[in-house]
This record gives structure tokens, sequence and C-alpha cells, in this order.
């Protein structure tokens, strides 16, 4: 659905929407264990939702292609992810909270350990401690000295992880990662992939070099690897594109980065899940749209361990009334892609979906796993027409291509809510 | 399927399609009612059918997108609705069968009563007799002066409905309604949304001065209230398109103005549904299509009545065999949108697909409703892929991409038979 027309069909009402994102939620059978995740974790709550909803497969950004997280994100507010991938570089500058301007080009960093001859013989650098990072960062801030029209910011993410960020006038992002990706390897060229970029690479290029003099002395972090360049290109809000007051409620730094990035408001410094419950509570007055995201199914997955993912599933399920309870008029549960633990890493598998809503259409799935939404009435869909769907189900879209008379509506008395705005479009 | 694709694939043959259209057919369960409207229905006729044919689920326009009786409609004959929407005005006034001449603009009007401040006190004049509003509209026509290159035509619909036409050089459609859409409030000024409009905002601002005036003396329809204004952009006929004679039979002025938009034939004057029987099988042998409205499913829906909206679904079961008589090659039953009795207004929800043919392939489907539809074979579709796959099973379109040497099948000694042709492509 295109913005011109998306955009003239929002209505605003009082409707209040949960997103409830299990990160990497779709999993696969193993070996032994008698199904997916899903389907052996015991979710009594989840099914129960289930069989009161409309379920469906959702297929992040197309058949066969597996997400990152940010494109996933993307897809689930909105987002045609394959038209709008934004780069790693500007999802870790807002993860971190650092307030990126229109037009900033942004990379992460890893410091990293160089042998003599300069090659690459640790890609973290030891993992060395946040603090050993800060002040690293603090040295080269002091001692880089670059092309004064253009700032320069270098910041802490955690451990040996960084991002710097560029600003000034015509900077791209369109660059190669200097990452060879391998021990035992040079730090490669900061190489401009589009013309537009050969001064912004030149101009990492001269960082670099800079950056290496003043690292030269360091046991450990010694070197640096950058990748993930990207130009903050800017995004709409969730208030400007749907009318939604929304808000973040997660506990990592790329989940947070990419709600800011999308205008929406951050809860900051939550440690827990319960936390974030009580989170979803305090500001349940205050939004119209909760993004709760839950980042351990993904974590198990990565790690390819199946027990565990089981039992973060468990542990939501056991959650979800709590999560419940401030009475949501729409209740979506899904994922922004799938982690089997069998693959111990993102996949391109479609995650099941349920929409819960009083004017869903209710279908006979009474299982919230990736077989039995199968059965689904939503079918198959793109992830990017999910937040038309939800929006539809929180009566937050008038009609398309309708423009009638009052009569039928007079005639029968009803006076001018949800149902009567349709029919007014 | 875009139209250069398919105007080069499209077949005449002598075979016969019959689009059966239950307006706002998709339902919801309501409370205590034990599933849908069409669940709940008893429709042996149409379960029958169900069990001889291909089902699936129709997204009319996008996920989550509510039409509109006109998108929902052009969707259904093959237009993608997002890149056709047809003003209401030109729709109403093709439904009281004007003759729209290319480039027309129309928008429909209401006469409605003001207060001696102007402040609208009436929307609809006190709902007049169609009478008073030829009257009324002759007395307009006989006294309004517009720039003379301009037509203006003065059209009643029925009550306090009307349409006005202009007709000429360089006019558009992109202006504002005029109509407050509540009481006491003054007319809206008709305000151009787009430059290419302010010559006829202009217009049409002093064709409301002139119509004040001569309106000032009736006691109950002493205003003019106008909305939909849309240009005529002309559309390509069925015939032109898919090559099909094509006749509407149907009983409201706005699907029949549908029709005639698209260059269908027009039975006038049906008054119900056994009257729409008998015409079709009155023109079984002058036309290739057959598209054949019921209205009363999306009234009952509109009126929130779940009872009364199924006993019209049993009525038109009841009735099928007659329908279904002449003997069509491919018989499509479905909707434009859903009406759900529960919501009293059109809803973006799927709707239930049933094609019959001999080469349909036949799946487990034997109820026709929303929910046993998805074990349909057809899956998901967008309404507007349904003519494309509707001439298919009418073998009305060539293959695709199939323009190879006859080397196998001479070589093989076959002649050119369907299956021959297959192997070719």
């Amino acid at each position: 659905m295109s913005t011109e027309v998306l955009d003239r069909l929002i209505i605003e009402n009082d409707t209040k929407i949960l997103f409830l994102i299990l990160d990497g939620l779709g999993g696969l059978a193993m070996e032994g264990q008698g199904g997916t995740e899903l389907q052996v974790a015991r979710t009594p709550n989840l099914d129960n939702l289930a069989s009161r909803s409309s379920c469906g497969l959702l297929t992040p950004i197309a058949p066969g292609i597996t997400p990152g997280s940010g494109p996933g994100h993307f897809a689930l507010f909105g987002f045609d992810p394959i038209k709008t991938n934004v780069g790693r570089g500007v999802q870790e500058a807002a993860g971190i909270g650092f307030p990126l301007q229109d037009k900033d080009v942004a990379a992460r960093f890893n410091f990293a350990t160089a042998d003599k001859e300069g090659k690459i013989i640790d890609r973290r650098a030891g993992r060395i401690s946040t603090e050993e990072n800060k002040r690293i960062c603090e040295k080269l801030r002091q001692n880089i000295r670059l092309n004064p029209e253009i700032k320069m910011f270098i910041e802490t993410v955690r451990e040996h992880r960084g991002v710097l960020v560029l600003r000034g006038e015509g900077l791209s992002g369109e660059i190669k990662d200097t990452d060879p990706q391998q021990i035992g390897l040079s730090p490669l060229d900061p190489v401009p992939i589009h013309p537009e970029a050969v001064k912004t690479a030149e101009l990492v290029k001269e960082f670099i070099i800079q950056a290496k003099e003043v690292l030269a002395e360091e046991e450990k972090a010694n070197a640096l690897l950058l990748r993930g360049f990207a130009k903050n290109t800017g995004f709409s809000s969730m208030e400007e594109r749907f009318g939604l007051e929304a808000v973040a409620i997660a506990l990592y730094p790329m989940y947070k980065g990419i709600a800011h990035l999308l205008g929406m408001d951050v809860i900051p410094d939550l440690e827990n899940i319960n936390e974030q419950i009580e989170a979803l509570k305090d500001n349940f007055d205050e939004f119209d749209f909760f993004f709760f995201h839950v980042k351990h199914t993904d974590s198990r997955g990565e790690d390819g361990n199946f027990i565990e993912k089981v039992k973060v599933i468990e542990e939501v399920d056991k959650l979800l009334p709590d999560i419940l309870a401030p009475n949501f008029d729409v209740v979506v549960v899904t994922g922004d892609h799938s982690t089997p633990a069998k693959m111990a890493g993102h996949s391109w598998h479609e995650l099941p979906l349920l929409i819960s809503a009083d004017i869903c259409r209710v279908d006979p799935v009474a299982k919230f796993d990736e077989i039995s939404c199968i059965q689904g009435v939503l079918g198959h869909l793109y992830t990017k027409d999910l937040m038309t769907l939800t929006l539809a189900h929180a009566k937050r879209l008038k009609k398309y291509g309708a423009c009638r008379s009052l009569n039928h509506a007079e005639l029968s008395g009803k006076n001018c809510g949800t149902t009567e705005k349709n029919r007014l479009s």
C-alpha cells in the first residue's frame, strides 16, 4: 500500500495496539525433539489467544530471503524492507541512543589486534572491557584531526565495539567494509562503491591512518575494523505515517535504536522482562502503539540451543496474562524472522502470526505454532502488510474509494462512531 | 498481469461466463450466532457447487484495506483498484445512465435546507420527492448561465440526490467537497486540491452562487451540497480488454453505472431477482460474460442485521439452480468486499470464492464459507487477478511465452493439440 494512498485513510482514535515481537520466533523441528521449538513448548496462554484470533504466516522479506534484524523490524513497522534497507552503522548509532541527524554517515567498528605486519590476529582485541573501550575512544577523539568541515564522533558501544559517525555536506555511505572478516589478513581499504562516495572514502582513509598511529602503543586494541557504512536518510515517524503515538519497550540497543529512528519513544534503562511489563502498564495511557520486544528467543536460537529456546517461549507464555493485562484493543504476536536452533542463525522461514481483536475473523487455529498457523484465515502475508492489517483491526483506516451519502446511516438512527466514520469516508 | 501482456494472450471463443456477485458477502461470527453469516446460512446448493469447484479467498484491495463499492467492483473486472480509483461523481453519473464523455467532470449533489444565515439544518432537504427534484433541476437548468464554452448538465438521481456534469476543455475533478458533512455549518467553498483545478473550482463557485439565487424561494431545497468531484478518464471496455461481450444484470444504479463505464450492456428496468434470472435466460445467447449482482447481502450487513443477511444468502441459494440453468462454462461466485453484520459496514476481510468449470482443480472444500475456503486450492488471491483466472478457466487465454519451432511435434508426427502445445512452450 503506497504511502499516498494510506495517508488519506488514516483515522486517529483511542484504540491501543500491542506488538509482542518474539525475536527469531520461528523454528524448525530437530531430531528427537518432536517438533519445532514452538510446537514443543507448552504455551497454554498463547494457544488460548490463538484460538480467539486470526492466524497466519508471515514472510519477512521475500521467499527464501533471510532478514537481518533491521529489515525484519522495518517490515514489521510497515516499510518495504527491500526499498528501505538501513545500514547497520545507522542502526548501531541509533541503538546506543546517539542523536543521529539526517545525512549523517555511520559505521560500526571493532577494536582488533594486529601483528607487527599489520595482519589481524584477533578481530575483537581480546574482547577488551567497555571501560577500556571508552578510554581508547577518548584518546582517538583527542588526537585525530580531520577536515574541519566534517564533524567526527567516535562512540563506545560495548566491549570491543564502537560507532563512527561523520557529519557534513556531501557525505555518502557507499563504502566497502574494511573488516576482512578473517584473521591473518590486513584491514582492507575503505573502497567507494559509488562515485559519490569518493570524498567520504578519502576521509575514512585519513581517519584510519591517524587512528593507526594513535593506537600503535595499545597492547590489544592496536587496530580498527570498520563495517556497515550507511547514511541516515531519515524516516517519517509512526505518528506521521500512521497517526500512532508509539513507544518501544525493549532491552537491547539495536531495537531501541530502530524504534528511535522511527520516531518512537523509547523507555530507557529496562533490565528484564518484568521491568518491561511494568513499563507497559505504567505507559499504557500515554501511547497508542506498544512495541514489546523479547530478545532471548533469538539469542537461544543463535546458540543452537533448542531446549533453552523452548524455555524462553514458555517463560513468555507464562507472563502473557500480565503482558495483556492492560487490555489492548488489538494484540499482534509474531517475530521479525525465524532463528531455528537447528540452524543456529537467522533464516527465511515464515513466522507464525496472530492478530486478536473484537473484529478479527476467528479461524480454527487453536495452537500457536508454525504448522498450526497454516490453517489460519490470514494465509501467507508479507510482513510489510502487517501494519496496515493491524490498523484495520484497530478501526484506524477509512474505507478506500468511497464517498456516499448518509441516507442509510441516518435512517437506521446510528450515531457517528467508527463505523459511521467509515461510511462517511 | 499487465494489459500489454494480457492483450497478446486473449482468445475469443463461445464459452459463457457467469459472475455471481453477492455484494458484501463476507462476514464475521457474532456472539450467539454460531459462525459467520455464510457459516450459519443453510446453503445446500452453494455447498454442492463448492464441492465441485476450486475455492479460495479474495483480498479486494490489499490486506487491511476496506473497499468502497467502486474499487471492489473494478477489481472484480480486472483493474488494479489502487491505480484506477474512480470518483463517486463519475460512478453516480454512469449509474443513472447519463452518457458521460471522456474528460467530463461529475459531482454528486444533495438538495439541502439552510437557515437564514446559510447554515445547513437538513442535509437532505426533508427528502423531497423525486418529482420535486426534477422540477427544481429544470428550474436550475433554465436559470443558471455559466461560461458558454462549458456545457452543464443537472440531473436528478432520486429524492434529494442529483448529479452535476461539466463538459469542456481543461476541466479537473481535483476539487474538495462543499458538503460540510454535518448540520449547523455552512456549505464549504469548492477548493481546488491541485493547481490544474483552479479554473474548474471557479466555475463551480459561480454555479453555486447562481444556484443559491435560483433556490432562494424554495421552502426545503434552498441549498446545494456537492461532493465526489471526479473526471471521467475513460476506460477500455470488457470487449477491448478481454474480448468479452459483457452484460450487467443488476438492480441498483451504482452497479449498472460501473458496468456502463466498462462498456457492458446493461439490462434496464429490472425490479427484482426473479426478473434478473429471467433476463439471464433471455440474454444467454447474446453475450459471453454475465455480471449478476445481488445487493441485499450488503444492505442487510450494513443494517447490522445478521439474521436478515443469512436469509438473503439462503434465498439466493434456493434460486441458484435457476440462476445456473442456462448452463455456463465458468461460474464464479464471490463478493466485492465483506460487510459483516457485526460491523454494520464494509470491511477488509477476505471474500470466499469459488470457480466452477470443467477444467477447475477440485479441492476438498464442500461448504461455501469464509473458513472452509481456507482449504481451497486457489489459496489467497487479490481480486484484481480473478478476471485472468476466470478467462483461463474459459479457455480464453493463450499460453504465455510460447513461440518455438515445431520440430519436435513434426518429428513425432503429432498434430498441434493442447498437450503438444504445452510441451512446446
